[in-house]
C-alpha cells in the first residue's frame, strides 16, 4: 500500500531529526521575514512551527511565498539554540503547492489576534487557522475524547437519535420547524425522549450530537445549534448516582485535557479548574438563603448563579457546585419528585465557575407515574405515546444529564462569549459562514 | 463518594461468582417458565442473561413478575452445569422495580423475532431490547469506536460543523427546508464545505454526525437521515492516498467488531467481510465493460454494482471494490480531474458487497480551479463566497471520504432493508417513533 506521507517531516519530528538530514517539509507559510543577510520562513502544520533559513541566493526569484501559501520545502537540517526545538532546515527548496494566497483579514502570525469577534467569525475558515484559535478547539476534541473514553470504560453504549421529530421534548417557545415532506416537523431540542427509552435497551447510554434551540435572545452563553454531551443510565437510587458518574465523566475529560492538550493549556495560559472527586452539593433551598434570594423564588438568576460559584469556590475550594432539589414546578414533567417532600425534585444544575454547565437528575420510571405527571399538566399522554411504550413494558429507576459541550470549553477558558469557542457558530443573526 | 452500583452483579460476572455468595442482580424479566416442582426466572441486563431457580414456596404471593418486569433480586450463586456460565442463582428474594409490565408486542425471549420490520419499528424502544436486535446496534457502537480510534492515531481531529445551514451543498432536490428565525435554512446535506475549510486550520480532520436527505423514493437502501463518518485530510498526492486511509480505517473498524463485538457476531453469525489491506481498485471506464454496459454510460446502475461486487469476490476474493474515475460531469464542482484526461476524475465509490457504501476523492486545492469550476456550471462563485475564502488563503492538495453508518452495518449483516439496523429511521413515510 502506498504510505500516506511520504518521506515527509512534521513540524514536531524535526527536534529528533539528526544535523545534515535532508527532510521534506509540508505546510502554510505561517511568517516570511525577508532580511538584509538572512531571510526565514516559518513553516505550520498540524504539530506546530519550523524554522526554514534562506541565503540571499536560495530566496526564489518570485520571492518566499506570501504568508499561508501552502508549500513543500525540501532541505537539510540544522542544529541552532535559537530555533524552536533547537532546530532549523537551512538550503531549503521551496515548492508552491497552491497559488500564491490573498492577504489574510487578520495577521495570523501574531502572538495574539488583534479582531473582533464579528471579524473572526465572519472569517472564520481563516481565524481558526491561529494557533491560539486553533489549540481553543483541541482542547474540545481532547474533551470528546475523555467523555466517551470515561463513559465506554464504565459499560455505556453509544447511541444516535433522530434530529428530526414529530413532538417538542421540552418547551414549545424555541423549536424550528422543518418542512419534512410537506408536513410540519422539528428539530431535537435535545435527545431526551430516545435516550431514556434506550436505557430499557443498553441499560446505560451516551450520545454526542447537535442540538437545536430557536433561543429568541442574543446572549453570551446561548447558541441556536450547540453540541450536546448526553448520559443516562439505569439501576440508580437517586440522583446523587447520576451526580457521582458526571463528577467522573468531567475528570476524564480534564484528564485527557491535561494529558492529550498540554501544549493547547500552555498556550492559551489556561487555569485549570478545581472539580473535587466529590462534587459539592447544596439544596436550592439553601442556595436561596445563600444568596440571599426570597424563599419563594422559583429560579437561580444569572446573578445568584454567579454569587453560589463565589461560594463553593471559598468554602469548598471547588470549581463546581451542583444545586440539588429545584422546584418541581419549574422541571419538566418527567422529572423525579424528592420522595419525602414533593415540592422539591431529585434533579440538579451544576454551576461551573457560577455559570449552568450541566442539567441532571433522577427521572420518572413508572408508567402511571408518567401518566399522572402528564395530566396534571393538563397535557393527554396519548401525545407522548411512543415514549410510553418504553414505561409500559418496565424501566429501571434511571437518570442522566446533559452537558454543554461549547459551555464547558467557554468556561474553561474563562472566555467571554461562546462563540470564541464555537467553529461555525448559529444564533439568531448568524447563519453563515 | 457513593459507587454508582453497590454490591450488584452483573450476569456476565456470574461465572466468576464463588457458589454460596449472596449476590444482587438487577434487570428486566427476560423469561419466566413456572413448572410443577421448579420455576425459572431469566433476568436480562446489559451483560447478557442469568438463570434464577425458584421454589415453590420462594415464589412471591401475586406470582413471578411478567416479562419486562424490572426487578432486583438477591439470592444465592449455586454451581449448576445445565445453566448459561454453569452458574445459576437459588433462594430468590424479589422485589419489583417497575410495575408489571404490559404484555409486549412481540415475545422478547423467544430465540429470534417472530414480527414484520414494520411491527418492530413501531415499537422500537420495545423491539431493541430483543438479546439479537440489540447486538446489531452493538456492532454499530463497535464501529464508531474504531472509526475514532484508527484516525486519532493518525493525527487527525475531531470536528464538529453546522447542521443549519443556507447554501445547499449536494444538490437542490432532496433538501430539508427549516424555518431559521424567519428566514429559510436548510439541513446540511453533507459537511462537505466545512470539512474542507477545516482541512486549512487541522489539516487531517473527521466528523461523525447527521445529514439529511429529503430523499422522494421509498427504497431498502436509502433514510431521510443518517450518520456520515466524514473524513478529509490534506497533503496527498491523488485520491489514492485518500482510498488507502479508507482502507485504514475500514480495517480499524472491523478490528474493533471482531475484539468489542465478538459477542454479538456469534449471536448474529455473521460472515467477516474480505477487505484486502490493498483495496483492489478498477477505473470506471473499465468497469462498464466488465458488466458490459455501453461505453457511454454516464453512472453505474445498481445491478452493475452488483455485477462488479461479485467480479470483485472472484477476481479479488474481496467484498470490496473501489471504482475510480467517474466521469466529471457525474461528479459535484469541487471533484478533482483525473490529470491525463480531464473527462474523468480523481475520485472513487467503494463498493462493500456489490452495494456503494463510500463516495470519495481528491478535490479541487486553487482558488482559481474552483471559480473556474463553479462558473462553468453556470453558477456565481459569490453564492459560495465563505466557502472559496479558505482557497483563496491557501490550502493543501486534499481529499476525503464519507461512510455511511447505517450502510455499513446493513451490508456487514447482508440485512436486506437499512432500516432493520438503524434505531429509529425516518424516512418518507415514517417520522416517529
Amino acid at each position: 500500500m502506498r504510505s500516506p506521507d511520504p518521506a515527509r517531516t512534521l513540524a514536531a519530528q524535526l527536534a529528533d531529526a539528526v544535523p545534515g538530514q535532508h527532510v521534506v517539509l509540508e505546510g502554510h507559510v505561517h511568517r516570511r521575514r525577508e532580511l538584509a543577510k538572512v531571510s526565514f520562513l516559518i513553516l505550520r502544520d498540524r504539530t506546530g512551527l519550523a524554522q526554514v533559513v534562506l541565503r540571499p541566493d536560495e530566496i526564489p526569484a518570485e520571492g518566499i511565498p506570501t504568508e499561508e501559501t501552502v508549500v513543500r520545502i525540501v532541505g537539510v537540517v540544522a542544529a541552532n539554540a535559537q530555533a524552536p526545538g533547537g532546530v532549523e532546515v537551512v538550503s531549503p527548496v521551496i515548492e508552491m503547492l497552491s497559488e500564491p494566497a490573498r492577504t489574510p483579514i487578520v495577521e495570523l502570525w501574531r502572538p495574539s489576534l488583534d479582531a473582533t469577534l464579528p471579524t473572526l467569525l465572519d472569517h472564520a475558515a481563516v481565524t481558526w487557522r491561529h494557533p491560539a484559535q486553533r489549540a481553543k478547539w483541541e482542547l474540545t476534541a481532547a474533551s470528546l475524547r475523555g467523555f466517551r473514553r470515561t463513559l465506554d470504560a464504565a459499560g455505556f453504549t453509544e447511541i444516535h437519535t433522530p434530529k428530526i421529530v414529530d413532538t417538542i421534548t421540552e418547551s414549545g417557545a424555541n423549536v424550528f420547524p422543518v418542512d419534512y415532506f410537506g408536513k410540519t416537523a422539528y428539530l431535537a431540542q435535545s435527545p431526551q425522549f430516545y435516550k431514556q427509552q434506550l436505557v430499557g435497551v443498553f441499560e446505560r447510554v451516551y450520545e454526542v450530537g447537535p442540538v437545536f434551540r430557536a433561543e429568541p435572545h442574543d446572549t453570551v452563553r446561548h447558541l441556536a445549534e450547540y453540541r450536546s454531551l448526553d448520559v443516562e443510565f439505569g439501576f440508580i437510587r437517586d440522583h446523587r448516582d447520576v451526580l457521582a458518574q458526571l463528577g467522573e465523566v468531567l475528570g476524564g475529560m480534564l484528564d485527557s485535557i491535561c494529558s492529550e492538550g498540554a501544549g493547547a493549556l500552555d498556550l492559551l495560559d489556561v487555569a485549570l479548574p478545581a472539580i473535587p472527586e466529590e462534587i459539592p452539593v447544596v439544596h436550592f433551598r439553601d442556595a436561596l438563603r445563600i444568596v440571599g434570594a426570597p424563599d419563594d423564588e422559583p429560579d437561580l438568576a444569572p446573578a445568584h448563579e454567579r454569587a453560589l460559584g463565589d461560594w463553593a469556590r471559598e468554602r469548598y475550594g471547588s470549581d463546581v457546585l451542583a444545586v440539588e432539589g429545584y422546584p418541581m414546578r419549574k422541571r419538566p414533567f418527567y422529572t423525579h419528585p424528592q420522595p419525602d417532600d414533593e415540592r422539591w425534585s431529585n434533579s440538579f444544575d451544576l454551576l461551573f465557575r457560577g455559570l449552568e454547565l450541566v442539567t441532571g437528575g433522577q427521572r420518572l420510571h413508572r408508567h402511571s407515574d408518567y401518566v399522572s405527571a402528564i395530566e396534571a399538566r393538563g397535557e393527554s399522554p396519548s401525545a407522548y405515546a411512543a415514549y410510553l411504550d418504553a414505561f409500559a413494558h418496565g424501566m429501571p429507576p434511571h437518570g442522566g444529564f446533559a452537558i454543554g459541550l461549547e459551555r464547558w470549553v467557554a468556561r474553561l477558558l474563562e472566555a467571554s462569549n461562546i462563540r470564541e469557542v464555537t467553529l461555525f457558530p448559529r444564533d439568531l443573526h448568524r447563519l453563515t459562514p
